[in-house]
């Protein structure tokens, strides 16, 4: 941390906020003069509070941190790619992982003809919602437990790891006793006890970012999971808020080579819930799988008009098989080898 | 709701779309030919699907929805103002309410100062957090419990109402217990089962806007409250995500008129974690009660760079004396029978 | 600037940025160790692409500006605040100006009446586009060099300066030989040769904020006309994109008190542009006041559904009439003198 | 458009409404009443002021556009994809174009450099900036006229066609008279003087994405053009503003699939200026490619530590190799032949 005085700020002042610094035990200030203002490095376990504390004393222009608020999730912490198993899966290493499903859960037929699709297709997890966030009250919310017992039969039929969504501290133990791995959803990506309560246990955690979290308080929302000893999370860019109508959300892939730089943790993007646009999510994915992320998390029904949620989103079959073959194609064409021989 | 086809969709499209309309029980299509194309109109009781469902038909260009999708907190429901009354405060009259202390209840001493002061200055509610949520797990996260008996002690001693946050399902019975109004906070604006809690309670709730809430995402919010049959909602502005990274929220004064002009529910302004600065506070607070908000609510604090949360953003008890009798001018400039006879 | 190495560079590295540092005649590195990693204070002239250069090293984690980039625009350059006088009209003291007129002059009628109304409600500045800037080619442009004459024959009538727009550095000469005042829009906020050409003039200029800058490059642009010698800047709050699409843009407020705060330069609002909604319009013209603003910039038309340009903003003489009154109260009520005696 | 009536509102109301759409030569307004409120379809030549008449008149709830107001840049216009031509180099069709070239003209051995090394791995057009926006007037803003000439120079040596920006609309006869391209930059996406001014010229224009410009915002940019005759435009995505501090801009891929879906026009991306981070634009280009854009513009320099504009974000000569192998690798694999029949 860096204290930045003004110019014109007194000895005396320069003074108090390294006193103030050093009041704080295992704390130390180094001044470092220039031409124009001091500046006073801050040396020592530094904790958040700090900034305000120094922003407020007399002659302090500004104070800027430049250490990483967030620990555990960085690559200093963790040099290497953290691999995630979900059932069979492995998430974060060189072959991106498909998750696919419908975007909720509505009936036995309905989950058990995606399942046979997407593992055909060489999805390797199956998604489905049966706790649903909806915007409005008086939208579908989810067959609750009843969709949590149909996920847990259809992975026994096809042998599929089953992801779903848990919304709530009191619900995360029933979840976990269905589910292979439990999904955070984008409203919930700062629901603090939410996350403490997934990082109690030890099951894989999907963490979406929120809509408009930026990378830090997307690691940071991580943080609260891997500091509770879970550290089994796979990042998903899923979407963030910005001036522009046309698609719901506005998909970062820039998220992808991102935080892969900054952290160890696996990188997913989920172009359903992204672009709300059933026509956007083939590219959306290809793009992702381009830019390097780990895997795609993909919104299907066999009849989307009829879909009791995101309708407009989803994949039918036949698109769902185009895709898939364009992602083999493009996976294979960035595989090391090949690249270090182009034609 | 309106169907708007494509330029050269043909007879069969459209007569497509008017089936699957008139499919669902209660719903008529009307349609209309133009010029240029045909558009459908959707009569009847529209449910929140129906949208993805005919924008994958054959032919369609566009739904349009026409009709918003909040109820219980329109103006058209409720052309009345809603008055919400918390202890002997009452909030949505022509009286703005100051609800002011404590970002977070650190000790006793603190919260009796606070309560002290701020209540010789006209503050009606005492605010103090008992339980914070915490954008990194290392900051100071409340003192929980025992916050919530400081609380009700300084009510009792200085007979000011309290308002505090809750942040879990788990938690809304034991903190409903406590404090006079349940806060629910930005990073929970769409934590909908924490919103169904709330509104299964009969204590009076502000709801802050999600920094990231559209004011229509914020009125369903308030749906999930009102559905429940809890209508004292009262509706807090506190800063919305935007580019500029000076500020640390972008204060959007234009929601108080708006939501006047689309709601019956009372709305206020937390200029404090808007802004995130101490110097910005009082502007703020003035603009607020100048574009006709109910109230505000601030941070204060008697030393606040020892403060454990927010210390930047807290107003020392001089300032907060100035702003007082500020807010109380403007309030009395504004007074209908003064601005008649402006001299 | 401070350049802060990764945890772990070598001393090579150190040594290595340090010497390019002192490679640029005037400058100098200063090693600050810290437990953790190494800090370089650059001390001297800094040039603006000293920052990649450097970010670029080995061993580089981040390179941190803690200066400003503008320099004329400044308080530390010039604390006083700076008064701009427009005709008559003096903005930047403690009485708010008030700027009043049609979005386009359309004809000479309905500028001599908007132009009387105006003056009788106390503005001073009489505003009204020649050169309309618009999104769709097919929207009405302006009336051109026609406009700019009508404005001069308002001016003689009724004694007001006006200010109207420029959008093009050959019309520069052409608009200043009419205008007392020339308006840089909203989509010229970097349009930096025009910024140049005005900075040439000894006009008045009213600069908006382009509706993405920040605070920072709305200075700069101001920083390109004050380094061309014109030190009459004004500066004009007119709303910023978001994701919220309700209004036309959200206002930013804080912006007032901000920019008092880093800059001499007055600051003014305009609510019309801003919210896109003559129901906006009177609640935040009040609260610019109340924030400090040093004055407002109104679209004003008797009869607005007919107006050629964005009517939807523009306020009734009844409208006006009513919210100048209030304007008046407001700032009566927050003078030095009464507040210091509140009742 | 369609004229939503509040619920209630008198069935005068309802006639005034319609009379004043028929008071338009050539509109007319039809009725259709629902269970709730009526609504009036607007047919005829709708003109962009219409909007804002009718809202203000009693009785109005909401007026909303069904047809988008561009025209010539819309596939309905025009069906099928429009390629531009610039020297040998065809954009539009199957084959991806890549363009590269240090950000700005520094000197003729750094621009041979460049030219000698992009086009020795595949890039068709060399760029090179000799005029250049910046944000603070006092960092190097090319080399002009001067510039131009040597991208000329490079043009015979090298035979490639050269793109460069145009600021000003004075400059555009000269910029036109060396450059086989001229670049529109995001700073000038609203400068409306500057699109009618490339308008009118015969010379393909390269338009970037204004970066708060919305699609269709950009789509009537691309209209000023077009509309003035001159049908050769290329778009191309930039990056936009969003919330997030860590990159330079947002990366918007979606823009790629949407634009297509939208318009006739080519678009491509610029993996360099959206990011600002070199590390970056290998994983955007190749996500830009994967997502169907028409080709990349991306910034290289043979020593990216002494650039004298946007050093961070260069590509080295030899990360430029590895990325255009890549390059051709995604491309490949994507033709249709080879998706077919996947392994």
């Amino acid at each position: 941390m860096i204290v930045v005085m003004k110019r014109g700020s007194t000895p005396e002042q320069i003074e108090a906020v390294k006193q103030r610094i050093e009041s704080h035990e295992g704390l130390q200030g180094h001044l470092s003069g220039g031409v124009e203002r001091t500046v006073i490095g801050v040396v020592g376990q530094i904790f958040p509070e700090l900034k305000d504390e120094l922003e407020r004393l007399e002659g302090v222009a500004e104070v800027v941190r430049i250490s990483k608020p967030y620990k555990l999730s960085t690559r200093e912490f963790r040099p290497h790619d953290t691999m995630v198993k979900v059932g069979d899966a492995l998430i974060g290493g060189a072959e991106p992982v498909m998750m696919a499903g419908p975007c909720a859960v509505e009936s036995e037929d309905l989950l058990m003809a995606c399942a046979e699709q997407v593992k055909s297709e060489g999805a390797k997890i199956l998604r489905g919602g049966a706790f649903k966030p909806r915007t409005s009250p008086y939208s579908f919310r989810g067959m609750g437990v009843q969709g949590l017992k149909l996920l847990a039969k259809a992975r026994e039929k096809y042998g599929l790891p089953v992801v779903t969504e848990v919304m709530s501290t009191e619900d995360v133990g029933m979840v976990a006793s269905y589910a292979d791995m439990l999904q955070i959803g984008t409203r919930n990506a700062q629901n603090f006890n939410l996350l403490e309560a997934v990082g109690k246990t030890r099951k894989p955690v999907l963490l979406k970012r929120g809509f408009s979290s930026s990378y830090e308080e997307w690691l940071l929302a991580a943080e609260y999971v891997l500091s509770g000893g879970n550290n089994q999370v796979v990042l998903c860019e899923r979407g963030i808020r910005t001036f522009e109508p046309f698609t719901r959300f506005t998909v970062d892939i820039s998220a992808v080579p991102v935080i892969k730089k900054l952290s160890h943790l696996p990188v997913i993007v989920d172009p359903s819930h992204s672009t709300g646009s059933w026509e956007l999510v083939t590219p959306i994915s290809l793009a992702a799988i381009a830019a390097g992320a780990h895997g795609i998390i993909v919104d299907v029904h066999p009849n989307p008009t009829v879909a009791k949620c995101d309708g407009a989103q989803a994949l039918t079959f036949d698109k769902f098989h185009d895709m898939s073959a364009k992602i083999k194609a493009v996976s294979m064409a960035l595989k090391p080898a090949k690249v270090k021989q182009p034609a």
